[in-house]
């Protein structure tokens, strides 16, 4: 098995009203792939992979957390928790669309900080 | 920005009964990566992140496709879709764990093909 996988970004979050889950952001895809944004409407629901840049390399070794950082709780495993610390920082978020300009994507619902680099976009799965 | 983000892969995916989301598969994760799985039980919902390894590279520059192959359909962006073709082939699906077994976990629901490397397993997100 090949242990290692290169992805490249394929555009980058902003978001000038601070971070965190309010308000809106936006997903700039890097110019060349702007076909690949055909079809994609506001009212549509997204599922956006993005990398945890903030974190340096020693969050990728941590395998356990307490839920939310809280001590009182047991330790978990990583894979049993949605923490951004992981072996790949990979976080996950649907959205909702808002509009649409060009290579941006403006969505709300994101978590990602400003500047975080986004790996991929889908459609939100059915439910 | 930097351009590249490298992955490790944390496991593969061993399927006896064959390929699709029917049947049980099982997440056999590295042994290194054992005490990342505690708290994971039976009856869980997880979130599973896989490398769709039977594409080549030449996949990875297709941006537009018809829905499901479907060339009565107009062409779409790969970013408004869920095709296995994409800049980075991150598959994303969610499953229900059966059992856990040592470094394995046995699930049912999900869509990876035999051998695909698993880069990520995170708790399914609450709805």
């Amino acid at each position: 098995m090949d242990d290692t996988i290169q992805l490249r970004t394929i555009g980058v979050v902003r978001r000038d009203g601070g971070d965190g889950a309010d308000g809106q952001a936006v997903l700039a895809v890097q110019p060349e792939l702007r076909p690949a944004l055909l079809g994609i409407e506001p009212g549509m629901r997204l599922q956006v992979m993005y990398w945890m840049h903030r974190l340096s390399d020693e969050h990728r070794r941590v395998l356990q957390c307490h839920p939310r950082g809280d001590r009182s709780r047991p330790l978990r495993g990583v894979f049993a928790l949605r923490s951004p610390m992981r072996p790949n920082m990979i976080g996950s978020t649907e959205v909702d669309v808002k509009a649409v300009r060009d290579t941006e994507v403006v969505v709300t619902g994101l978590d990602a900080f400003d500047g975080s680099p986004i790996v991929d976009i889908k459609i939100a799965p059915r439910r």
